[in-house]
């Protein structure tokens, strides 16, 4: 997120937020002396496209950043309409985080007009951490290339570059490297369409637990993630007490995040979690209510 | 390296360089937009403290770069004598990249007074890569308060001030976490002392075949590298087939670094390399003669 910003913007920029990870970006931006805006929404709101259209004709910003999945509150943005938003509007870089969507979650980075497309491997690809993929345009390259000064290894064209020469500038994590290798290789013996499928499914029997037990999602229907669950329990359970009770039994599930810690808590559904495993979970849950 | 520059100098930064890695850090510090001078001295050797005591004698700066150890000629810097040039003539800092040092060679951060010192836990650590550990001196750690851009990820009082709360400020590369906590059992059950020493006799056993054979060091022999040994090889001998011909039978060495790839090659010692594992590199170097 800071190399994407460092190699694309000498300016100003304009942060989409809706929870803590889309709040980091502004973060970013800030603490490298970048000036930057928000078009800002309530934590497990949905970014509101329009919104962004309006921003945009007010004032003109060379990136504009957005967080596809928000982890801490368990929505999906709107990615392909933000993107296009953004486009139509504007043009501005369009700088995604898709560190928790990538791999459960459909991203067309050429088809929706996306300039960087960022992502952590840990999460829906399922490999141990310590690897990030990047896509960069030909657009957001060239732009890149008239910036002066886009720092060392914070420089994305530095990446491009050695990638084409077929290395890394840095000794990376080779361990996750042939994880990953290995991994791809799963997926796409799974397909991807079958792959978002099940992530939706996954979200669908989350849903319907929910639904049965009084859990209420802070996100509305058609932005809840289908990589993470973000769930309020019913009266009388509190989030910290049950997120222990299933460490104890050996389940992980996150707290809440930041501000929403005392009354939120999340499920990962993500990766190579298959409905099986997340029913375990959920009955597991039901010995603790 | 970048993140050290950016979290302590806001302007003016003295670089000293040997080789190819203290040419990186004169190298970062511009493409930071820092004002950077060198005392350079030729690669294949060391740098000399009293140059250092004259060129901090004519101008100021807020930190001081060296490479302890320069993989890309095999040189150990004097780094003890170079520190306490730094300090008995500024108010510098001692900024230091101990990559391929640390494991392999007394680094003593309190004693010679460095205030940050950084290395990379693939070398002479021996963990499979992916993480990288740093030492920040108190008095260091209040230079960065007072400096208003550190950026985020840069930023090492973040890292700091995660550490002493018990986490770390992103997902870190978890595997490598439990790696280097396992090694570092390994390494305090040989001994450091004992550790150096190994290192210091796999320098001298690669030293007396290579005077046997006609091998010579670019590097004078005080400032030899107890964990990578740079070799010319004796006329006759292309250094580029022999790396080739090794690799074909099993043997990783480094090819000659940069500039210096059609002429050398280098024999990394280091890590849990042992003396009858270099004997076995020797003795296929020798059958290739």
């Amino acid at each position: 997120m800071e190399s994407a910003i460092l190699s694309t913007v000498a300016e100003s920029v304009l942060n989409l937020t809706c929870g803590a990870f889309s709040e980091r970006w502004h973060q970013i931006c800030l603490s490298v002396g970048r000036h930057a805006d928000t078009v800002a929404v309530p934590w497990g709101e949905a970014v509101d496209p329009d919104l962004v259209r309006r921003a945009l004709r007010r004032k003109r910003y060379e990136a504009v950043t957005i967080t596809h999945n928000e982890t801490s509150t368990g929505v999906l943005n709107p990615l392909a309409e933000l993107a296009r938003a953004v486009r139509e509007e504007s043009d501005a870089l369009v700088l995604v985080d898709a560190v928790s969507a990538l791999g459960g979650a459909r991203v067309e980075s050429d088809d929706w007009g996306t300039d960087i497309v960022l992502a952590g491997t840990q999460k829906a690809l399922s490999v141990p951490p310590g690897l990030v993929c990047f896509t960069l345009s030909e657009r957001a390259a060239e732009r890149a290339a008239a910036l002066p000064r886009r720092g060392f290894y914070t420089d994305l064209l530095r990446y491009r570059d050695k990638h084409r020469a077929g290395g890394t500038i840095t000794t990376p994590a080779i361990a996750q490297v042939y994880a990953l290798d290995r991994q791809l290789d799963r997926i796409l013996e799974e397909g991807m369409e079958n792959r978002w499928r099940r992530h939706r499914e996954l979200r669908a029997a989350t849903a319907a637990w929910a639904a049965e037990r009084g859990f209420t999602y802070p996100a509305p229907e058609p932005a809840r993630s289908p990589t993470v669950s973000c769930l309020r329990p019913p009266a009388g359970v509190e989030a910290p007490a049950l997120v222990a009770g299933l460490a104890e039994r050996g389940f992980t599930v996150g707290g809440g995040y930041g501000p929403w810690k005392p009354e939120t808590f999340r499920i990962g559904h993500m990766g190579e979690v298959r409905v099986a495993d997340l029913e375990a979970l959920l009955a597991t849950i039901d010995t603790l209510l």
